[in-house]
């Protein structure tokens, strides 16, 4: 009855070498091989084409602080791919077909059919895992579920340039609200100003930063959407408006350190003061929406409301250094991995 | 044309004797005399019954910070009152109308008829004050309309057995909530899960309190009903359950001292990671709807469903003392300070 032995599929992977404790960097991560398992009932193999690495990633390696559950090492890196599917034993999927799921840092995936959702495979993978994607979703959730900017009132973004900033604030400028950026360097305060298309960005590593962010919000804040935590959270709170919301999406601030951040000063005396609502999102709650999200955001793209922008790094090697650009502040829009054919 | 020497009617009034930078003692506060006008056109004379004292209003004392503006000494001090029309000249009003509203701590206010509210003088005042007053449509639209508790969940409530409170925690009961208090001291305590009616209730100088906090929140928070800030956010923060809201109402942890406690831990990380939303908000923005909080409560209290409280200091010259009271946590219900016939 015992089969004869066949050569096991093996493909690359990357792996957690090491839990950081401090800044990231590329001696946490490995190239590895692993075996590629045959799919079972109701599983695809999907050939990935590319991986998409967001800053809140780095919260997962942080232990139990995550909503993911602890890193541990050896273990092939979560993330969100998308591929084509080579060999299926499910229902509604055929070989050929597009698909993004949480495929891993891996170069093959064989994974449940129902863990993966087909999409357009007409379109660029960076349009399914920026934009319309968790990135995407988020900004557009976080943005007008949470936030609820109205026409005119002034919308402050952190990490503006970054994967979910610099979608926020264009949905913001489609809501017809004056967007300013706050953002890392002064190449992307450039970038988001002009192509962009933000009213104003600031550099946060200005040493005027303070009086600069008090110039550029003169009728105050309606809406602050968060990326960061930290210091521009805790500036934001002293310039909000009555009846302000801050959107909580994320506190890349305290991701990439050993020793984040206190809390920002003022709590809870100025959100009771100026009516202040801060509230904390995550996008998986708005699951049941995504595709009224995704249909409005490709009909901004189309119309040329919503640019989307990424980053593209090549090869699986490429992941680890790509992860440490993005925490280190040297990328703008989506970071992407592609994997090649 | 001169008209004759007459002779000025003066009266009794408590005055801001000095600013306080730590702890508020009597010494703050002085019994002095004021001249009282002849009310002019739209206005009216009101001999002041009794005044009301809240935490809240040791911000007022704290100057910028504050959302009343800065203290002056000298000043007579802010507060509300009700008393009984004396003389008028403003349509609606009459001799012998109760009214409530804005007349500082003093015995006679010459006050624009505007600025008054004619209430039922049937009722004690102390009702007007309290539970029909600033205190209690704090409690019904902070917890109603910011919480927005469901039956079954669990509402944690600070200073519990403060005049906010007390009411807040009560109508959580009549919501069908599970209602936890914390306070200052064992006898706030028994009287909290006694006569007060709260399923449990928690001294936060407990030095196991970090622990029982935990026991008495088994299925964590839904609804936290912040009157103080400062560290039982801290561990409220982390009890919050998915979808919790915390209620901003007050800070008084921040307000009788020159150096309040720093912002809690974990913001904005906790907000984001349990999806919590935090809100800041003042009853003066509901002031349209305070006759349906009225009829509310009435209703609740003609059923025995709400009993409100509080507690009686007799004279103007017991208003410092009053206050000290307050902010040193030996009060249960609402201040009221009686000024005799």
């Amino acid at each position: 009855m015992a089969e004869g032995p066949t050569t096991a599929r093996v493909s690359d992977c990357v792996v957690l070498a090491k839990i950081p404790d401090g800044p990231l960097s590329a001696e946490h991560f490995a190239l590895q091989t692993e075996e590629v398992p045959e799919p079972g009932p109701g599983q695809v193999s999907v050939r990935v084409q590319a991986i998409t690495i967001g800053a809140g990633q780095r919260a997962g390696l942080q232990g139990s602080a995550s909503y993911a559950g602890a890193p541990e090492v050896g273990v092939v890196m979560a993330g969100t791919g998308a591929g084509v599917v080579e060999a299926s034993n499910a229902e509604g999927i055929g070989v050929g077909d597009t698909v993004v799921g949480s495929t891993g840092w891996r170069r093959n995936a064989v994974m449940d059919a129902s863990e993966l959702r087909v999409a357009d495979g007409a379109l660029d993978p960076a349009l399914h895992l920026g934009v319309l994607g968790t990135n995407g979703l988020t900004a557009y959730f976080g943005l007008l579920d949470v936030g609820k900017p109205e026409p005119g009132e002034t919308v402050v973004v952190s990490a503006a340039a970054g994967s979910v900033g610099h979608i926020a604030g264009q949905i913001a400028k489609a809501r017809g609200c004056r967007v300013v950026g706050v953002a890392g360097s002064d190449h992307k305060c450039e970038l988001l100003r002009g192509e962009i298309g933000f009213d104003a960005a600031l550099n946060r590593h200005s040493p005027h930063f303070r009086a600069e962010f008090r110039s550029a919000t003169p009728d105050r804040i309606n809406v602050y959407f968060d990326n960061t935590g930290g210091e521009i959270l805790g500036s934001a709170l002293f310039r909000m408006a009555t009846f302000g919301r801050i959107v909580c999406c994320g506190a890349v601030s305290a991701y990439d350190t050993a020793n984040p951040d206190p809390s920002p000063r003022g709590i809870p005396g100025l959100l009771v003061n100026n009516q202040v609502r801060m509230q904390g999102f995550l996008v998986f709650s708005y699951a049941s929406r995504y595709d009224e999200a995704r249909a409005q955001m490709l009909e901004w793209i189309e119309a040329g409301a919503l640019v989307p922008r990424h980053i593209t790094y090549e090869g699986l090697g490429a992941a680890g250094g790509a992860f440490v650009d993005l925490l280190g502040g040297r990328t703008v829009g989506t970071t992407i991995v592609r994997l090649g054919d």
